[in-house]
């Protein structure tokens, strides 16, 4: 069973001082979890999470995270905008882009951020630079597919990101003529795996290429960087990742690879995103419609432009009706937004307790990719965020959008609806 | 083959003056396509095409279709806005929405619009008004499979839309006995369709249940309301909808079903989006990155962002590298943007002429639900739009997002990058 992290009487409350929709966050939650992380990886010194800002791109999380001791992974220059807003500087940035614009990588540059550099052409911004930097990471496309246990997890040969082994000699050894002293390996294979073996999988390759690039260039390998991918258990009969015996198996490969080849003061890093938080945020809306016709609909106050991710993906969301988490699951809806799109459904013949107009509708995991991924489709507006501290009270963390929002990038006089 | 409204020489000039990307719309193309769709229906005196909003929500573009006789079709408050804003007023505005909320439904009344009423429950909605309108529009959803030749096109009864058909006479007698004097009958039950058989087949159906319900409640229908769901072909194969042939088949099943009926002076309207803009629109960017690992790729300085169709639907977008036009298509490649997706690809093993770093790659078909569906995940800002005037000379109809947009309803200090 999946409990909310916040009681439908504190959620009234929360409610009477500010309107549905909005996205709520639980503090205690993903300081806890950040925790757990940190702990799981305690016998590796160096390390560090550099938190995925595209996750959940708000200033208050990601000080409650660098609080927490975690970096920031960031791919844009809006991204390493709002890092630098928050306080992140130097190497607490990972900056991961792909098909970079010049002007996004001088941005990072001038931030002192870690540049991963996606692909041999991202070589030619160096010429760019006022002086090579000390650290750089390089990101790895093993190619083929990516098996785990017989069970292919994705296809790297299929994804943009990374470069070819051969590749990584080349670059290696050109940025070791510029002097660069030191070097980060990345790769990410699969996303939103609750598979215990996949980082444990990933490391132990990303290690033994690593050992490989540096007898074979003499290079200093600073880190390795185990980027994001691990997942959260967004149906309620899913078990969640123990990350304590990932953390474990990812130091068994360690001894196994590393050591022996002396590198044993080497860093491993992570960019995790969705772990780090999805399961904290919750999408707290209305039922304001209830339709019978062929089915039995109850209408949101939310919709797509708040999560996106049951249009895009058809995603399973969990949801609980605020107060009425013991009933019985009597009734079998679907829980849809007003956009004009049928595929604005939160849920699609989902039981769940009687709903009444009024009713407080959680949905659950939306702590990551869930206003991040937020569109103005329809003219829809996004919502606020609120952040549930860990006293209890609530703070506004992002103010909802509203229609001169909506409307700022055009000429016009849009008159007020009062 | 599938050309360009804008030729190579003239979209440098363009270039120079505004950055890429932007979506470019075609004046002088969507002129002359409300035009043949008018003429398609010159039969029926009270023709009216509701252009669909949210398939391009830009005043510009309304203002010109407003030129061309055309009404606006809105779902929400802000659409209400943006048509209020531009000068369309009282039954020019048709409100189709679902899982409205009560303000969006007031403010549609204060305007004059035409509610399309999408649920028995909507008729709650009454008692808050100041007086009961004249005409109103009920939403009609069959149920069921929606079946042309034998081929299903789409299934009414897994859609939220609409009510049923016993629904629809309990509307009926509620509002005559408030005092509604005239009516209007909608349905929507396909998307996309290059079916010429789509909109005759949804005619006779729509015009069969007016009869039956004008028959048994007395009622005066004043129109029949098409919806959209007219396509355009996409791909380079696909042969476009000849709208005059559909025109006149609506004609013969007006002729058949409503003039025995004695309804002869029944407007047919429509709520066409893609088929009035898609082709008049392209998403123009610039070819930023070349990457050869196992696939090859050009990278975009536009993204998903820009454009949500390919990510979202796996759609197809044709694509044309600027000048090289008759270039015989020798590569194969991935169109990327820089988005930390790897679904962000505008195109997948698509054979095309050998693309140049600078080179100007032109993305068709996006002057509806282009930068209408735009989100700014991963902080991808949207970009601006640029209508191509019949004269030649162009004009900046919406800027380009800036960091402090995306900034907007946080708190924050945020640095220049400068």
């Amino acid at each position: 069973m999946k409990t909310p992290f916040v009681s439908a009487e504190k959620l009234r409350q929360i409610v009477a001082e500010y309107p549905t929709p909005f996205h709520l966050y639980d503090e205690a939650g993903l300081r806890a979890n950040a925790r757990r992380l940190h702990e799981a990886f305690s016998w590796n010194p160096g390390f560090k999470e550099y938190f995925a800002v595209k996750a959940t791109p708000n200033p208050a999380i990601l000080k409650i995270l660098k609080e927490e001791g975690c970096g920031v992974d960031c791919s844009t220059l809006t991204e390493l905008m709002l890092a630098d807003a928050v306080g992140f500087a130097g190497e607490e940035i990972m900056f991961s882009a792909n098909m970079t614009p010049l002007e996004d990588f001088l941005f990072a540059y001038k931030l002192g951020a870690i540049i991963n550099l996606d692909d041999i052409t991202d070589l030619e911004y160096f010429q760019y630079l006022p002086e090579v930097p000390k650290k750089v990471c390089l990101r790895y496309n093993p190619g083929g597919d990516f098996i785990i246990s017989n069970e292919i997890m994705d296809s790297p040969a299929e994804a943009k990101y990374g470069m070819t082994k051969s590749q990584l000699f080349e670059a290696v050894k050109q940025l070791q003529e510029w002097g660069v002293l030191e070097f980060g390996l990345h790769a990410f294979l699969t996303s939103n795996t609750l598979t215990q073996e996949y980082y444990p999988t990933l490391a132990k390759m990303l290690f033994e290429v690593t050992v490989e690039l540096a007898q074979e260039t003499g290079a200093h390998f600073d880190f390795v960087n185990l980027s994001g991918g691990i997942g959260v258990p967004y149906r309620p009969g899913e078990k969640p990742v123990d990350i304590k015996r990932i953390g474990a198996a990812v130091e068994k490969a360690f001894a196994q690879v590393l050591i022996p080849a002396g590198m044993g003061d080497l860093a491993v890093v992570a960019e995790l995103g969705r772990y780090m938080l999805a399961p904290y945020g919750h999408l707290v809306a209305t039922a304001i419609r209830e339709k019978r016709i062929y089915k039995h609909y109850i209408g949101l106050d939310a919709n797509a432009a708040n999560l996106l991710r049951p249009a895009m993906y058809g995603a399973y969301h969990h949801i609980t009706v605020a107060g009425k988490e013991k009933a019985p699951h009597t009734h079998v809806y679907d829980i849809t937004g007003g956009l004009c799109e049928n595929n604005d459904k939160f849920a699609v013949d989902r039981r769940l307790p009687p709903i009444e107009i009024g009713d407080l509708i959680i949905i659950h995991d939306t702590g990551a990719h869930g206003f991040s991924m937020g569109y103005n489709y329809n003219g829809k507006l996004r919502s606020a965020e609120i952040l549930l501290k860990e006293d209890g009270s609530t703070e506004l963390i992002r103010r909802a959008e509203t229609p001169a929002d909506y409307f700022a990038t055009l000429d016009l006089k849009v008159e007020s609806r009062a």
